[in-house]
């Protein structure tokens, strides 16, 4: 029967049964209308305050004609089908979840089956209150899963046994990369010296590894080290004459191999390099960790501590360090330090480090972490203990062993004598009918090559499971079993499989957070007590400007525990994920269109991996025409710190251009600059709107410039939010973009990560973009190269962004689009006589954020930007993005998300805030003690806990200033934070309970 | 293949890698180690603390002999495999789960297609911090559901027109059958009148009223009375010269009629009868109320508002009140108070009616309402408002006009001519293959008989499913469509097919909070916001005696939202049903073995309605055996309210036995009653263990002296959790017991409901357990009649005990109940010096629960268990249970989830609060202003806002006593309330926003 539910019942004017009924909103409920807050008499106040008609007069007067140019049509946008409803999108992702198949996955390779403690999914991965917090920027409100990221650092410094681990990388590959750049750093020897890669290195890692090492010059050679009789030997060997820098081994190796580290750690430090290890953190519970053996970094991905696979990503990969190199240690690093009234309290340690500051000098592009999912591995390490992780490592190996019995005793081959979880079976010209038939069983093994076959056991392996491997093998294990005769006995023990020298004595998790969290009753207390210390959306607006915190509908995150996605491995074959592919494919195609490009790569997990992987696929482009000399990039000086940062990465050198006084790019500088670098001139990277939130008028000068300089136009797609549906990058000039899909997509920003960065470019670079060596699909055969761990990075979290789309729709995207533009006009018009609105594009009016200048205020009372973010934490609100784009001003994004009355709660917040400030200029209030310095206030500081009440303002005036419920009031759970205290002092694991009495 | 996985892995002793390694849990890890609190050293501590060796000594010394005798053993359960443990229980739900078959359910009869938004099944059904709250007896921590509760109320009430509504009730049907005894009781007619009920009456609703009014002796008529041309001759040949008091009318009717009800009522008042409206709320967004047409009362179901159809249940059922019968209302009614600050504050309104303070002069025997899907109705309306509703409503009723008129185009004949959601269609002789076509193509009609076919209409229908309808009766709709003749027209107006007079012009959901919530941002902040005022055991320990807050395990919850559960009609075909069918079967077979009985229903969908079942299967027992003389129940002074209102309910007489000085039943005046009243006696219902927390030696005595008497022993479940595992009721001389599965196996309590009770019988009562007309597979064809609306109750939830069932085993569930055991024993230890423990039995040993006597203290100093309940706010937890079953005294059951650092915490607050009483005592404070009589204290109190701080304890003192960590602390969002304002003017619906002013 052909489908009508494309016809629309409704009627053009919705039903009016009385004469009274007002014109509402259509049925069934369009998605629209429930992600943006405003109702419609709402956006008429809000639209008579900026003093526009209606939205399409706003965005008339606000954008460029050029933008307005490239206006989308629905014709532009042949693969996006009109909008579904809430109901309908979930009946069509559960039909291509449908196609997926969930095998059990034997493959390994860096991702293995795990269960997820249910108590965990329920409570911190389908839980708004973790889900929808921001980075911990502001860590006074955000205390809950800083402790729950200190954990996971302990917990990865512990197995590893190195003292210094950060709070999480974007995956295991990547970490390696970030420990080559790192090793290089740190090591003193010759310039020209090379990399050494064992060669039982995970092929996407030393893939990855290829992509970052090639833009930056540094040589690459794979050798066998691990187990090498004279590993001094094999690495000279390796380097042919050259020095080397660093070393990285697989540990276990990704055949399964074991091998002590020991002498090759002796070896690489007596020949001046450092050692990474890459070590799986499940195996570390039993045998020597890299610490012990005197490696100087491991990193590895926390996976299989109950992280879905989700056909790849998001995990949270780690990277650890030995004494002395902490302050290397690339991106987040969570510490202790103590408030205004002495008590312990974390916070982010050594920002100074990060590329945000650094900026071109930086040393990584690393911003985000991966924090949900990092909180999640921690958390499954807090809930199974140091014993519990034994026994489930143990119980993993005697599986293994289990099957590497039964092998030999069917007179197959297997070839390593000591391994972890991974037999590999020496199998001639079988292997390929082995994988198969396994496969048809339900099972996936790995097929190494054509003689060689690995198969990995985890946590949720069964023994009815080894019965259909050895069945594949041909073994018939049931038989076997009922004679009594197999291996499979209770009894077999783990250590035999472990050389005695490789078992593990030194002690981990020692903290009681990893005891006393046991029971089910106490995890969830726990999990609770944390999220409560937290602030994230589900209270109240995070108007952060740049960060686009908007909604995360529960219908777009509800596809992403399904097991039909999140249980598929990512080197799963193609015939078992036909769903999540053609979601990938679909999402993939509908951002392209809606941007103008030609080809989207979802593969960056990331938005900082996406601008390098559009950076590599510009130098790529010059490379390939010959002009290997155009390195230079040009970016603004109000430009995101990640852009420089990654350019630098992708090989290419910064040249600032200076921005005029109205915060535009200074087109004559920019002129001069494309005047000296002109023949050498790679790009140019702008963001539009600017992260001064405006829409620059000279945007299509800028690219008309660049391009006839030869160069390539790369428009960071950060504020993207302020032109899905009206305008594309792609139709006004620029070559490529990366989009964050964490942004303006719905992903939400899970207190730190995951992000997704994808990128988009025209067709002139579609063939440079990032592809895989496990999967031909992932990209063109002519890419730079991984630059992900996975072929489809973060594939687990994509169903959120196709929910989100397939429910907006052309005309949806478009309305929030202009609702986020008018929110941020109403709040600018509410705030502008209050302070100063820094920057203004036509008509004076801003894109979709506004930056609030405090330099003023502050050079005339003293009172700082930091005082007033801090300050309205007291009247209930995160604070919005500080001192960036420009230092001493705050940059309010309120997104279309938010209705009128929170719009307006936090306008008279600040509104109240600036009468506080009054006061102090009056000299009622003492600089130092005022509510706004004293901010953020505990309910504890209300009590003699903390001394006498001394103030000259009242208690209630500290804690329940202008609009503040009582009964509904946040309480921060610590005063301000002392940030430099902990760096000077810098403990970077759990502190014992004492250190809180 | 065979299956292994029944043969363990595990060696007997854990994997041991070092001599060090502790003795541990095994793996895969087993789900009663989660279940359960205390670790290993954790049981040491508390074992020693008991002074018993271990958990077998001590339950050997704690249960009589004769409770000992009546063990269980793996052979009585043959049905009730070996635990499973959690990812493998969840396997084994989604084979069941796949074994249903989720059609489109176009049935009605009162249940319908609806869609939950996915911000309310994430934030409040799968949110612990609303479903493993109590019922909100302690009104000062539980303001965020209580405010839920009257949005309820305010919404149907709104919707009814009639003023006054209680908090939910079990379903429709139970709820109009409460609605016969309140007009039986409010009716001035004579004693001997009838009660009538329209022929159109939901076919179980009127069954259900069949099964209540037999004990009751209350005849009830069937006639056609809605649309009669002459109500009133229609009455009173239905009447046959008997009085009215009752009459009750479905509106619309069950099979889609349109009928005004102002002639009936018109003419029932006249007789002197009163008129209960069994309304559809979705139908009465559009059409006049029963309050407009002069209803007494309204009833129904709110299931169609967001609640998923879970194969019959749980959902709220709803019952409203005309002025003057406020104080007639069954059931749990919310109103508006003060707290002690004089700030609005919500509490359980006028508890004095309820049946546990009443007992046998109890008018109903309800308890619980369904607090969970009372909150979820409630927030759909707040989540569409008042124009989203009428909406939703018109766009079904337009399908089904559609559906009407393109029947009648093709010569089918529609019956009636006015409906609303249902099209009933003559089709002679064709129904059965028409319904049978349908549902070929996944659409489930209603074969009305073998000439009628009813189709209902609902938010979910789609033009797709009237098609499907259409082709099953052999019309060709999408031909028709094509051709464009057909009246699926986009403009078919809604009012046409209502008589003008019937059309609803009254206002409804008026009240702001029906318009503010509209956004999903501003959804969720609000269900946060309300939940984050109350203390649910996600915060912490929740020691209600008697109630059994015990851990609700995220696995167990998982499938209660899957669709293949959640999506399934309670009428829908057997063939579709399979795995909810194995489900209940399944269960009820365990539940039986596990507690001796024969045979168990799992249709009563709360405890007392389980209570009621057993007792109506005694009484059908003895009338079968031609003693229906037989009405006389004992029933003890300590036993719980509601059995003397069940037994009243069951047509008997209550004669209570006194209780000795120890809480133990008098035996000497049970033998005296059993004396006078043996020739009469039908049942002695007790409690075991007793409700003051003792194992009384006697109840072998006890049941030996009732059988010989003639009678029947009732053992009430309710304290099963000191029994499961270790001893069978039904094994040591009990004939019938009811369950509560939301104490002893896991179902949340929601807030207050939904609750299961299940009725489990020896063998020569099970002739007599309930059954269903709709359902055949419900009960035996002998029984006594439906007890709910739906065959198996609420059978949605049942997956939760199943789980838990399935992955404790016998040994999991004993290990619980001997841990539940010890933890009392531990709390009664560490408290005894501090406060009486009044009642103990063998060995000075308690069951599960202690009762703390706080008489002496309060005669002493004034002091009152109020005092120190509410005071335990302060210290962070929900109080015990207060004055019952002895006034003056708080019961105590910390129940076998929480760990030892948690009882620690309780018995320490408990004598830090005893420290405190000293202080009073010694007139260090005054009795009118000391931390206890001022509890609890509320951030606000801390502050100016209440006025000076003039107490003699410090601030500190009030908000952070001993064992209170500050930055974790919570909030009580009000002060002490004043109930007794609240019930002299009485507020039942949502007061104005000025109110909170």
């Amino acid at each position: 029967m052909t489908s009508l539910t494309d016809r629309p019942l409704e009627p053009a004017e919705p039903v009016a049964l009385h004469a009274d009924e007002p014109a509402g909103h259509p049925f069934p409920p369009v998605f629209v209308d429930r992600h943006v807050g405003p109702r419609d008499a709402e956006y008429a106040t809000m639209l008579r305050t900026v003093g526009v008609a209606d939205l399409d007069a706003l965005t008339a007067a606000v954008l460029p004609p050029v933008i307005q140019d490239a206006h989308i049509e629905a014709s532009d946008i042949p693969d996006l089908p009109p909008a579904l409803d809430e109901p309908a999108t979930v009946a069509a992702l559960r039909a291509l979840a449908a196609r997926n198949t969930v095998a059990t996955p034997m493959i390994g390779l860096g991702y293995h089956g795990t269960h997820t403690p249910a108590v965990i999914t329920r409570n911190v991965l389908e839980n708004p209150a973790w889900y929808t917090a921001y980075t911990p920027y502001q860590p006074e409100i955000s205390q809950g899963r800083l402790e729950a990221l200190l954990n996971f650092q302990t917990m990865v410094a512990d197995l590893t046994g190195l003292p210094t681990a950060g709070a999480s990388l974007l995956d295991e590959a990547t970490a390696a990369a970030e420990a080559m750049t790192l090793m290089r750093r740190v090591s003193k020897v010759a310039p020209d010296a090379v990399m050494v890669l064992d060669t039982n290195v995970l092929p996407q890692t030393a893939a990855v590894i290829g992509t970052r090492a090639e833009p930056l010059g540094i040589e690459v050679r794979r050798a066998s080290l691990a187990g090498a009789p004279d590993p001094a030997a094999a690495l000279a060997a390796a380097a042919e004459g050259r020095a080397v820098f660093g070393v990285l081994v697989q540990y276990p190796g990704a055949d399964g191999a074991l091998q002590g580290l020991a002498p090759l750690v002796e070896a690489a430090h007596a020949a001046g390099a450092l050692v990474t290890v890459a070590a799986d953190l499940l195996a570390l519970t039993l045998v020597r960790s890299p610490g012990d053996d005197g490696a100087d970094v491991a990193v590895g991905t926390t996976q299989r501590f109950g992280v879905p696979l989700g056909f790849g990503g998001p995990h949270a990969g780690y990277l650890a360090v030995r004494k002395g190199l902490e302050r290397q240690l690339p991106g987040r690093l969570v510490g202790v330090s103590q408030d205004a009234d002495g008590a312990p309290a974390y916070r982010l340690a050594l920002q100074t480090r990060e590329q945000h500051i650094r900026r071109e000098k930086a040393t990584s592009n690393i911003c985000t972490a991966q924090v949900l999912l990092a909180v999640m591995a921690a958390m499954y390490a807090v809930y199974h203990g140091p014993e519990g992780l034994r026994r489930i490592a143990g119980r993993t190996a005697r599986l293994a062993q289990a099957l590497a019995a039964a092998l030999r005793e069917s007179d197959v081959d297997v070839v390593h004598a000591e391994f972890f979880d991974t037999v590999l079976a020496r199998v001639p010209n079988r292997a390929r009918t082995i994988v198969e038939a396994a496969r048809r069983d339900g099972v996936l093994l790995r097929q190494v090559d054509a003689d060689h076959v690995a198969v990995a056991c985890d946590e949720t392996t069964t023994i009815d499971e080894i019965c259909t491997v050895l069945g594949a093998f041909g073994i018939d294990a049931t038989r076997a079993l009922q004679r009594g005769e197999v291996p499979f006995d209770r009894d077999l023990p783990f250590a035999g499989a472990v050389p005695a020298a490789l078992l593990r004595t030194s002690p981990y998790l020692t903290n009681p957070v990893f005891t006393t969290h046991r029971s089910e009753t106490a995890m969830l207390r726990y999990l609770r007590r944390l999220s409560d210390s937290d602030y994230a959306l589900d209270r109240g607006m995070i108007p952060l400007g740049s960060c686009t915190m908007k909604l995360n509908a529960a219908t777009e995150m509800e596809a992403v525990t399904w097991p039909e996605f999140a249980g598929l491995h990512p080197f799963a074959p193609a015939e078992h994920t036909e769903g999540i592919r053609e979601l990938v494919d679909d999402l993939a195609r509908w951002l392209a269109e809606l941007t103008g490009y030609h080809t989207v790569s979802l593969q960056p997990n990331a938005g900082s991996q996406g601008e390098l992987a559009g950076l590599l696929a510009i130098r790529a482009y010059h490379r390939d025409r010959g002009e290997t000399h155009r390195t230079v990039c040009l970016i603004p000086s109000s430009a995101h710190g990640t852009n420089a940062a990654s350019a630098v990465m992708a090989g290419m050198r910064v040249v600032v251009v200076a921005c005029d006084e109205d915060g535009n790019v200074d087109l004559a500088d920019l002129d001069a600059k494309i005047a000296e670098h002109g023949a050498n001139l790679a790009a140019v990277m702008v963001t539009y709107p600017s992260t001064h939130g405006v829409f620059e008028e000279g945007i299509a000068r800028l690219c008309e410039a660049v391009h006839a300089a030869g160069g390539q136009v790369y428009v960071d797609g950060a504020n993207l939010n302020a032109l899905v549906g009206l305008s594309r990058p792609g139709a006004f000039g620029a070559d490529v973009s990366h989009l964050n899909l964490h942004k303006t997509f719905c992903i939400p920003h899970g207190g730190g990560g995951p992000g997704v960065g994808p990128v988009a470019v025209r067709e002139h670079l579609a063939p440079y973009l990032p592809n895989h060596p496990l999967d031909d699909g992932a990209g063109p055969a002519t890419g730079v190269g991984p630059i992900s761990a996975a072929p489809y990075g973060s594939a687990g979290i994509l169903p959120i962004s196709w929910a989100y789309v397939r429910m907006m729709g052309l005309d949806g995207l478009k309305k929030a689009t202009q609702t986020a533009i008018l929110a941020a006009n109403y709040v600018a018009a509410r705030l502008r006589d209050h302070y100063p609105v820094l920057y203004t594009g036509r008509g004076g009016l801003v894109a979709h954020e506004c930056i609030l200048d405090l330099r003023p205020i502050t050079r005339a009372t003293g009172v700082s930007v930091d005082d007033v973010a801090k300050r309205l934490i007291d009247y209930g609100f995160h604070a919005p993005t500080m001192s960036f784009p420009v230092a001493g001003t705050l940059m309010v994004e309120p997104t279309e998300s938010e209705d009128l009355a929170e719009l307006d709660r936090f306008c008279d917040a600040m509104i109240a805030i600036r009468g506080e400030i009054e006061r102090v200029a009056a000299g009622e209030w003492p600089g130092d003690d005022n509510p706004l310095a004293n901010a953020p206030h505990t309910a504890q500081c209300l009590t003699d806990l903390a001394g006498d009440w001394t103030h000259p303002y009242s208690r209630a005036e500290a804690v329940y200033p202008a609009g503040v419920v009582p009964r509904f009031k946040y309480w921060a759970p610590v005063r301000r934070i002392d940030g430099a205290y902990g760096d000077r002092n810098l403990v970077c694991s759990c502190p014992p309970p004492e250190a809180f009495e």
